[in-house]
């Protein structure tokens, strides 16, 4: 019965497997055109960083919302590794010693304890630098002005206006450059939407821009996204209060010693599980123009929302 | 008499000018379509470290090889600003307490020292993220095709083919993770070419992409900024043991203190300078498919390899 339907878990499975595949063929030893030479030691700190772990949560979401309109996975496998290199590079600088202290990531040592403070510099750099690589190739789509586009979406959300522009937030909040400051439900929202918001909001709309998609379409994935993403974050702090560390994979109970406003915080675990429900019906509501074909990406806001790592 | 021509000095400095304008606008507070906000302390610190110093060189080599082709000077400052993003970004990540641990750059606090290390590591990566949002957008080309290819060779020269990859050599060289060691002198360019050649080869290459050169010119440019770049590293080199520290902006001697090889301990002083001379003829031969119109690049090649600062 080879037409029997994957389960959810098979699927993201074997798209992280040839995420993985994907990566690890990208980052070879032998140099692209135009590169000198790869440093063995760099080289090796960032597969260190970028292979064998995860999820794959974001190129999965770039692998089934291009799959929404027919594009090549091959295609939207390379806009996904792009993805997850970023995703990594963030991984590798948060961990630092100046950024949030962490020695272990994913149950093993962070970059900077496997290798050392610069090597884990310069690997992060090298990955971020190695995303706009990845999706500036014919590769990625034929059509150039498909891969400048990738190219400014996933800037924008990875850079001041996104990503780092949340780390920022985050570790201002902490008081790290002043007072502390607990803050209110407009600024959580607006701190997870760049900080862990805007990457999975990329995930889903690249595969729209893969597909070409016209406006509604791809605002459809935009809204899909955003509430996938603010169900990650509240599944994430929520894991902080009730996860076990063995599973989650990092220590618990973090976000309440350090004082940190969360969206549990504000409205308790109860609350906070409300509006998660309410963002999984929203997800599923916005992927209404897709009828049927939007079911794994229905099943994928459950499994957000669920997950107990 | 308004056609009478600038001396070398005053387009220097005009572009340099001009560079800055881009580059203010661009880190504007307001954020971009796509971007949620743009964090005070993290655009304060990204504007510290690419506003209000420096040469400009690289944006200059970037509009002045445009101009061989006609392109609109607008969209050669766009590439240059962007080019100049990951110039600072790299200088900011460099001066790191873990990397290079400098206090001082352009005679100015380092970014790390003017804020805190975590701020410096975010600034610079996002000034990295920022330089392919620049890239990518249609004010830097109307052509698709170009951004794309722009933002693939900004990358690779970038990366870990390129100047990551070189600052990873140089830190090897220096013993930083084992034992130190003394380069030989393919070791010596190939890391030169690949932490501080990249960049600038890719500068002149950027006019030639802009301007839809054809293969022969896109190459003769590809060799000027091979030779210009190395022309750079070895008058960098001699300026660490001539030079003024007062004059230079930064500390001198540190290179022979270090043991470290350059052209200079190799071939001695004399010999550096030989070789330089001999780039600087190499890069004007380079220029010859331009005739008269290469003129403002073949004096700048002489202007590299006789600065003092």
């Amino acid at each position: 019965m080879l037409d029997q339907p994957q389960t959810f878990a098979d699927r993201l499975d074997a798209i992280a497997h040839k995420t993985e595949a994907v990566l690890d063929g990208l980052l070879a030893e032998r140099p692209a055109p135009g590169e000198i030479a790869r440093p063995r030691r760099l080289l090796d700190a960032m597969r260190y960083a970028s292979l064998g772990g995860g999820k794959r949560f974001r190129p999965f979401l770039v692998v089934e919302s291009a799959a929404l309109f027919g594009v090549p996975e091959r295609h939207a496998l390379m806009a996904g590794a792009a993805l997850e290199c970023v995703h990594c590079y963030s991984l590798v600088h948060d961990d630092l010693p100046a950024m949030d202290d962490d020695d272990l990531r994913r149950g093993r040592p962070t970059a900077h304890k496997a290798f050392d403070e610069a090597t884990a510099i310069l690997a992060g750099d090298a990955l971020l630098t190695f995303a706009f690589d990845i999706l500036s190739r014919p590769e990625t789509h034929p059509d150039p002005a498909v891969r400048a586009e990738l190219v400014m979406l996933l800037a924008r959300a990875a850079g001041i206006g996104g990503m780092a522009g949340g780390q920022m937030l985050d570790l201002a909040a902490e008081g790290r450059f002043g007072d502390a400051k607990t803050l209110g439900e407009d600024e959580v929202r607006m701190l997870q939407a760049m900080k862990t918001g805007a990457l999975l909001r990329f995930a889903c709309v690249a595969g729209a821009v893969l597909g070409g998609a016209d406006a509604g379409r791809r605002a459809a994935l935009d809204r899909y996204g955003d509430a996938v993403g603010q169900a990650f974050q509240i599944a994430d702090d929520l894991l902080d209060v009730e996860g076990d560390a063995a599973v989650v994979g990092k220590s618990t109970g973090k976000d309440a010693a350090a004082g940190k406003a969360t969206m549990v915080s504000i409205h308790g675990v109860a609350g906070a599980r409300a509006k998660l429900d309410r963002l999984v019906k929203d997800s599923e509501a916005a992927l209404a123009p897709f009828g049927g074909a939007g079911a794994v990406l229905v099943t994928a806001a459950r499994f957000v929302a669920n997950r107990k790592s």
